[in-house]
């Protein structure tokens, strides 16, 4: 290691070289696009080598190497890759981006600069119901001819806003001020530049099925379309061990067992001592979250759950 | 050090405890208030002092400690100490609030829970100027009469917003997708916890002249009511090194000086080798933003440069 | 929400209040212990029903609550309490710790002050030999006799590194350099504040069998000795939902299926694709990680793969 | 803003990318290379421009720009650029580097690898006193003749320890027991990653001259033939700015403009009721450090205070 000068160079990746400033379009009126990136699953390995003082770099090595650090949690060869987006929003799913906080940002101002003149806009058949099962979620639609209606008064409400927000700027108001009323429906922009690391953190929460469908969109497409393309190992492995992994608690791992030995006795006593199987005043099995969320595990193994409260 | 038991207890500071959970009022319908805390000046003393290995604490030499901390930058013992609040505050204050990363947050959803049912509105007298020589800030009012229509504009905007919310609401419209048009003048609470090196970095940014007025409110009483009575020591200290200093540059330190021995020659010389002193078509000046700033700053000293391009 | 003051106060663990100060014993001549701390288990469930608007608390459905948002990984209210722990432990174990970088330091310094005289020396029956089968473990001891020799030396060797310090030091050498031989088993003492999120975190991957014995000793001496006490139904929740849970990629959940649906076939066939089952010259299976680690979950089911290449 | 496709191509600085991969060494056997970057200052124009909504990048307001930017504190701009350094470094002064957390670090381990094979020696004219008046600094060196007998001395040392870690090894030792008793002088190596805005905040605490010698030399690498290639405009403007300003308190401004205008009797009275001139038993000046390094201030301004106590 003691030679002084090694020639090296960046690391390019031709796949991502090839959509550099390519606008992904995302709702309405929103993009995602790359800016720049440093790294790749080169530079994640070269990272995780320099813990072992050598540097073979055969490609199957190189996959089982990216696989374990992504199955033991080793996150810090992760860290070393780095990505600039520009992403285009409206200012409600930003408010959920920005909570991520291991992240670089550069938002437009709409205090010094207009603001952006575009706004959310939702078509017939997407107005959304709210979920009655999950207090925060949203499960199908609202009818075509309803649909019409609400996306007629949100064009006329988009319109009035913008009309005012126009008019105080040109009475001279303050551009800080004037936006007050503005709807969070509002697109804004930004430079957002994150690790490899912190973005698949991002990714896990956001393409979720609970995330809220606007930034599912958007998490989806830097997963499917941009990720994908920059570390495809690690994206593959990340796909595998984080997106589709299933997890069981210790308690949950000793009823599995009973249960796949055919021991219902056995299994239902440790989720009765466990508290799962409360009875209520009619005598049915009260309401609990992890018992059901256990069963929805194991129903994906084809087994079923033979309760006696 | 070896003694296996030295009974402490936790730092209380009575003049803190004396406000917890008051509501101190910020803009129309906004407040502060403290939920918990952690250290004081004596925590900022007693972590310094680890590096020293011994522990004197003389009031009098805790106070030229803590004063050496801060003038030097030494920021490592200011972050002992934690502080917890709940605020109460626009949307659109909160945007801005935010993007200072080290801290932790828990805000109040509206995905799970109805938005809340205020809007910050503005009276006939505050409605604010767009300022003529900064890009990104106000200057004076408009006067009452304007003022009193645009209110009354604002007030009728607010109100139908409020109703298209709650029309969608009880139409069985998901929660999360109502609420995008509403203002982000629309009132959200947060509980946000933050250590006091970085409070006080939010304080110097936030009590800014520069700073958007309805978060300069939120940051000066933070510093005003409860920061000053939190760690009295460390506010005044913060108030004179950091709060009420002036930076010279190398560059003009060396102006400086010699416009103090009177030497103009040299000062212009100085100054014009830097780029300060440029001349326009008409043989004017050119603006000089660094040399504008430096004019400011030595006004203050009694000063007056007198440039010849 | 709009009354202007309601009294509040500190949140207060008699079980921890118990043990401020109170060194516990690591190692030969290193502590831990509790200099202070903000929040519990209550302030856990405060701040998440900050996002509904609402205080119901009973100590039930506190439990409830706090087992969801461990289970789903939500972070944020497990933020909200921050403890600030006193650390005495070698240097090289130090070295590991201070790798967490969501944390608040102030260590004892060897610049201003002198060395902490005190090395980490090992016990005869504490020597370690290399793990054959992990390449940074270990596993198992040297014998008794060769442990003295060992321990003699060590012994020796402390002794004189400690009079070199010492002499540098008396002859007026500059404290920074005297201490640049001092061996990597010198104590170092530290404040360390955290939130207790970031601190789960750490203890997940520090009190896990592949961490080294000695920072192992500390973090399992955090976990139960004060983390228990202080928040006794999150330690539960984190036991049962992090410490103790098995995690299965989408591939595993695959084949576990097939193997509980006895379908040997099937799972034979989804391994082989996988690249589990390749075969080296001798026609004898190749080590695959992904498939040992496979294994060893299932066999804590009762279940054992019969695989065909 | 709303085509689809924009070509852009990752930035590329020639300066840097002709010294990439180059070890300048530092002290006796470590050394500084670049692995890879992000950026540079076109890429914190653009990001500034974001916020303004338009791309001029004429290269004399791209100066202007930077300055200001610098100046006035807006550091997200110089966060969209990134660097990753190879470091090798002694154990001792990465003790001090790696206290910066806002990097991405990989360090070479010892539990997996043998330890690297190399002790920072210190020459025969290298060996520092400690400073008289700094009570962590040091100050002039040791004669050649006590320089030489230190220097063999340390060889000697380095040479046995060397060798007791190599016995343990070869007994079978885990090799993270067997380092237990290196000392902090010997070498490690890490990659480095970190983001412009930090890597500034680094090099102003590191090139202090208050910072220790060792790690000066580092921060003075960098600064001077890495960043300097890398950013110019930054690099200029974070010279004038930060490392070479002078910042002074309210108080001392008021001080200072009493001793401009040579009113002798105001600056002696301020200073007074600021507690900068008590006086102690034998009626001489009592030391006060913060009177002290306002002196030093004024000094560079030709100025000299005339107290009275």
């Amino acid at each position: 290691m003691h030679e002084q000068f090694e020639n090296i160079e960046s690391i390019k990746i031709p796949a991502l070289d090839a959509i550099l400033g390519k606008k992904f379009p995302v709702l309405n009126d929103g993009f995602i696009r790359v800016i720049d990136y440093m790294g790749g699953d080169e530079a994640v390995v070269q990272a995780a080598r320099v813990s072992y003082g050598k540097g073979t770099k055969q490609v199957h090595q190189d996959r089982g190497l990216i696989r374990y650090l992504l199955r033991h949690k080793h996150s810090t060869p992760f860290e070393m890759c780095e990505i600039k987006l520009h992403i285009r929003i409206p200012m409600d799913a930003w408010r959920q981006w920005i909570r991520h906080r291991t992240a670089n940002v550069n938002e437009y101002s709409t205090r010094y600069s207009l603001a952006i003149d575009s706004a959310q806009n939702t078509k017939y058949d997407e107005w959304r119901l709210q979920s009655s099962d999950n207090k925060q979620g949203s499960s199908g639609f609202f009818d075509s001819h309803l649909g019409q209606v609400l996306s007629e008064e949100e064009a006329n409400l988009h319109k009035n806003l913008k009309e005012i927000y126009l008019k105080r700027v040109e009475m001279g108001m303050a551009r800080e001020q004037a936006r007050k009323d503005l709807p969070l429906s509002t697109y804004t922009e930004a430079y957002w530049k994150i690790d490899l690391h912190n973005l698949l953190h991002f990714l896990k929460l956001r393409m979720d099925l609970h995330a809220q469908f606007e930034i599912r969109q958007y998490a989806t497409l830097i997963g499917q379309e941009i990720v994908s393309k920059w570390v495809p190992i690690t994206w593959e492995a990340f796909t595998d061990f984080s997106l589709n992994s299933t997890d069981f608690s210790g308690l949950e791992m000793q009823i599995l067992k009973k249960i796949i030995e055919k021991d219902e006795i056995s299994a239902n006593e440790i989720a009765k001592n466990s508290g799962w199987l409360e009875i209520d005043k009619n005598g049915e099995l009260k309401l609990s979250l992890e018992r059901m969320e256990f069963e929805q595990k194991i129903i994906t193994l084809g087994l079923i759950p033979n309760w006696k409260a």
